[in-house]
Formats: structure tokens, sequence, C-alpha cells
């Protein structure tokens, strides 16, 4: 297999564009992507989207994007995976790279929720659970992910406190991105004031429902060395894995097992273990999916999740750095996106253009990026040379 | 890139299957690929689907489908691009494996399409299309591939007959596969009696709405030479292409560009051209689907499409038999599993299996699957050892 590196990334403007088409937005990010790699040519094309079908009424995703990116023709194809569609997306133009069938790859993901307003939203996300043995009977994903949460509380020890910890910290952090859709810090006592939705998860500790687009290039690294004038970003590792869908079907509530093996393959790929980690974005849709996530990546003790963001670890300064760029939290969540905006962050803070949030001294990121309460996973790692 | 063979292959039930699920078909078809194979180990999955949330309500097939083949912890991505799904699922597994990530990948296609009735069906089919620039001004399928008969009759002179020809030819090939939905013959004078669809196109021209599955086992040549009692079935060549989504932005309305572009690129991989290919079978959504679609393969000369099947020319028997497994016609068109059972045929027919409908001596087989009204295309070309 060739060694692989991201040489262009890109975000179209993310919120609540109800003026703008799917189309439009991906078109933005791709573009932008694109001119940031500085490349003629895109020989092939993967996009990430949940359900172009529930929100706005549109499938066949592959033929209208190149279309509207000017370049049909090219394989294109739209990758699924419930909210970790992005990450598939990266992982397939990854693998297209590596394998040597094509050398310039864009690797994009889009979601375009608004549309539909609040109860589309809901049941189009609600299809990421098992329809059949979980929504029919009643359960949407702030339920699922209450229930995880009560169970890490009972378990081991975590508090309500904790949880929000999580949001206050990926506010701040969005806070200095000027990309993300809710850019504004929130407080502890904040967070616990805020609308319950299920018990014990408020409205605070729930990523937000976001249009936007993300897009990276991909090439072969001998490429990229010649391509490039920025630093290079290469690939070192790529898990990526599943689990039951249903939550009533795992042995552990609280352990994100498709997340554990995704980070192994990615770990014994890259030859590295958490500890030599500088920073990582992780699926933080619920502030309780980010302490799962970190004990399951093995960036924290398993258990001891809770205290991470509290203690100030996870925190830009911390030993480890977790979501600088605001989290699914702060940032937000155009669903199919998010995979590709993680990587987007990864590379930018890697070759030093994070600004205000800039990780000090970052050599390498990795992102997680999840569907469902964790029924898919991938897990990559980026390392600047 | 490694060499690859196809090594199993299994369809479930075709019909309309109201009394079982989704997950349940498809775990049919993915079993019966398996026991085909005779392995004991599936390292990575891809579904073909083109609207599991339109048609059921249920996104996330990676986690819900690798969970009910209790398979759950492998990689396990759904691909989507339209009817083209199952083509796209097909390639990304030829990829995987002939990139060294994994070695037994699994390549599944399947819809479960009636339980949304008559309407829901027509409305999740007609996001294939561009909803925006098409679909809101009232065409969907029939309309838009009538507007594709209406010219090629013009300009070409084909006959209303010459369509009938094509279904006749393909509910006589269905007739001999006891898998198929329709597995009755019609007559020429039959298909222009019956219920005119959108002129000329009437409803014998058209495809049925089918429920489906399909898989396919891949892995290295190297593998399936010590592992296979069975005739060895390599993939030689693979292409894909796009093209814009809306018909009215076509130059050509009756030239399939993306087909024409992915068969170049799977000859010219395959090292052979068109007059090599022992049979074919393609994407006959509607009888004159089939004609534009040989065509662009460059099995007839351009504008002769429509005198092939009348002639006998794609006839079993014929020089170049097209659907010798009824095709989507008489065999059934679960959209997104489509692309996969071509692959099952086609294997089937190499291995010399295919029983009345076996294509003396074939030697080299191509299947061409596509989306919308041509917006994206795979075609494959699959040799016996």
């Amino acid at each position: 297999m060739r060694d692989v590196a991201v040489i262009g990334v890109g975000l179209s403007e993310w919120g609540e564009l109800w003026k703008r088409s799917l189309r439009e937005i991906f078109v933005d990010a791709a573009s932008a992507a694109i001119a940031d790699a500085g490349v003629d040519r895109i020989d092939s094309m993967y996009v990430g989207c949940m359900s172009g079908g529930l929100f706005v009424g549109q499938e066949h995703l592959a033929s209208l994007l190149s279309d509207y990116l000017g370049v049909a023709s090219i394989p294109a194809c739209r990758v699924e995976s419930a909210c970790a569609s992005g990450g598939v997306a990266f992982r397939q133009g990854y693998i297209e790279v590596a394998s040597g069938m094509n050398d310039v790859v864009l690797v994009g993901g889009v979601e375009k929720m608004t549309d539909v307003g609040g109860d589309g939203a809901t049941y189009a996300l609600a299809t990421a659970a098992d329809q059949e043995y979980e929504v029919y009977h009643g359960v949407t994903f702030p339920g699922l992910y209450a229930m995880m949460a009560n169970e890490h509380m009972s378990r081991f020890g975590t508090t309500r406190e904790q949880l929000a910890h999580v949001a206050v910290k990926n506010h701040r952090h969005g806070a200095m991105n000027p990309k993300a859709q809710y850019p504004f810090e929130v407080t502890v006592e904040g967070v616990l004031k805020s609308v319950l939705v299920a018990d014990p998860l408020r409205i605070l500790d729930c990523s937000p429902i976001t249009d936007g687009a993300a897009a990276a290039v991909l090439c072969p690294l001998d490429m990229a060395k010649k391509l490039s004038k920025k630093p290079i970003v290469r690939v070192v590792g790529s898990g990526h894995s599943t689990d039951s869908i249903a939550l009533h079907d795992r042995e552990d509530l609280t352990e994100l097992a498709a997340t554990k093996r995704a980070a192994e393959k990615a770990y014994k790929m890259a030859e590295v273990g958490p500890a030599e980690i500088s920073f990582a974005e992780v699926h933080d849709c619920f502030t309780i999916a980010e302490i799962c996530v970190i004990e399951a990546l093995g960036l924290v003790e398993r258990g001891k999740g809770g205290t991470a963001a509290e203690s100030g670890l996870t925190a830009l300064g911390g030993r480890i750095p977790v979501n600088t760029s605001g989290g699914l939290k702060s940032k937000g969540h155009p669903v199919g996106c998010t995979g590709i905006a993680q990587i987007v962050e990864l590379t930018e803070q890697l070759r030093g253009e994070s600004g205000k949030r800039q990780v000090k001294g970052a050599k390498r990121g990795l992102a997680q990026n999840m569907g469902g309460t964790g029924g898919s996973t991938t897990v990559h790692i980026l390392e600047v040379e």
C-alpha cells in the first residue's frame, strides 16, 4: 500500500443555512479544499452523507455533486454510516489512494438538516438506531445516550457537573473558532439549568442540528512532497469497526467496543500508543459520548473519563487537548460531514494554522467519528512530517 | 494492486416479500455467498442500498447488517449511487482487496421496496434524479426514459416493436431463471397492448418494484486458488464514471456517456475489447435503457441498438447474449441490490452453473450497472481462469 497525505482541506459556512442548498454548500467546501491543495484535477471522489433522502429528498449524491463541482465523469461514490459517514468517506479515499487505483481523491461530507424542522430531523436521526427494536418503541438518541450516562454515573461515580464540564470546555474552544455554529461560552451552572431533554442530559449536553459541508484532498505522499508548499500531513493510521446497532445488545452500556477496536487498529498501523497523540477530535454528540470515547481510545483510564474535562486534562493547554475545534457541541454537527470536519481541524492544527486555539507543538492528531450509539466507528491518525 | 477473485455468490428470495424484513433477506443472501465461498471469516463488508431511509426508515445499514450477519466488529460500509449502488459496492470491495487492506471482503446489495406502496416507491426512486430541477417539476423515471426513447426513435429509426423485443427476450431468459420475480414469457403484442405509462413506454417496458438481496465474496486471487474447489472467477476490469444527474444537461439524450467512459476504463484494464466479451448483464430498467447501454458498451454500433434484440443478436444463442438472468425486467430490480445480482449471474455463468440458460463456452462476462438516467455507472469484467 502507498503512503497517503492530506494536501488540502476546506469547510463551507456552518449553521442554519435556509437560503442555501446541499449542492451549494458542498461545492463551497470542495472548492476550498481544492484551492488549498493547489491541484488542477480530481481523479475520484467520496461523499459522506447520512440521509440525503430523509433530510432533503435527494439521493444519488455521487452524480449530483460531481456534476455541480464540475467534475462529472470521475468515479464518485456516496458512503453512509450514519454520523460516521464522513469518517468512512475519508477511509475509502485513503484506501483508494493507497491501492494505486487513483491519485488525487477528494473526500467530502455534507448534511443539510434544517429544512425538515425539528421533528423531521429527529425522525431522520433516529434511523441510525435499530428502527424495529429501538425506535418503534419510542426511544430516540438523547434517550439512548441518557441510558449510557446514567450507567456511567452509577458505576464510576461520574457526576452531573462533570458532564457539564465537557460542554464548558468545548464551547470555550469553539469560541475561538470563527467557523463554529455556536461560538459562545457556557458555564457549568448554565448547563445544569438548561432545559431537560432526557434525564440526566440537558439541552446544553447535546450537539446541535447543523447545515454544513467539509472536504479534504488526498494524494500519494510522494506527490504531496512535490506539489505542496505547506507542511506535509500524512495519514499514518486508519481503523474502522462496527458493533451491535441496538444499545440493549451490548454487554456493557458504557464501553464503546467499536471505538476500542478501531483505535487498536489505527494505533497498530501508526506504530504509536495513546500517549504519543498530541491532540484529538472526538465524537461528542452528547457530553457523555466524549467521556466514553476518550476511555475507549485509551487517552484516559476506564471509568476516569468524567474527571478529564473538569481537571483540565483535555482542555487546550492540558496534557491531551480534545475537541479544540469546539467539537460537535459548539462547532456544530452536520451529521454526515462531521468526520471530514475533524480531518480539517487535524490538518490545520498539524500545519500550525489554528490561530488562537493552536495546540503548541502539535505533531500527531487523532480523529474518532462514530455512528448511532457507537454501532460504527472510524479512527484516523495524522502526523506532520 | 493485487489480483482479485470472486469465490462465492448468493441471492435471497426475490419478489414482494411482505413478511420478511430488510435485515433478514440480506442475511439470506450473505449466508448463501459465504457458504458458496467456503470461507470461515469475513474481514470487511460493503453494502449497496439506494434508500434504506425512504423505503424502510432505516439508515446505518453497515452496523445493522454486520450485526445481524453475526460479524459486528468488522469494518462495514454502506455505499449509495441510486440504482448503481450494488455496482459501486462491488467496486469498493474490489479496491479494498486489491489494496491489501483486507483479504476476505463481502459485498452485498439489498433493497426492501414494497413496504411503502407504489406512491412511496415512486417518490423514493425519484430521489435518484435531480429533485430541484427535474422532479419538483413533475417528471419521474418513466418520463425521463420516455424522452430518451422518443429521441432514439426519431434519430435512429428505432421502432416501438424493437423496444418490445427487449422485453420479450429478457422474459424468455427470465423464464429459465428459478430466482426471477416474473418468470413468464411475454409477446410483442402483449407488450404493445399493455398499459401506457409514459409514451412510448408501457408497463411491460418497465422493470418491477422488488424486494431482494444479493452477495458475493471477494479475496486475493492467490488465496482463491488455494481455497476454492470451483472454477476461479477473476475480476479483470473495473470502470466507474459519473455524468450530469439531470437529463436536460446532457449534450445527447441517447448517449450514456458515463457508461461509455466506465466501459473504456474496464476494457483497458482487462486488455480486451467488446468483441472479446462472451455475454453481458446490463441495466435494463426500461427497454430503451438496454438499447442505449449496449451501444455505449460498444457491443453494437451507435444507433443500432434497436435491432439487436429483434435480430436475436443479444438472445441466448446469439453472438452476444445480454441479460441471460432475465435482466431487471424479468428477474426483478431491487435497486441497490441489482449490481451485485449481475455479478452473481456472471459468476454462475462463468462457472457453468446456469442450467437451462447457460451460455456455451462462457469465458468472459461484463456487468454494467447504472444510477438514475445514467448519472453514475459501473462496468466490471469477470473472467474464468
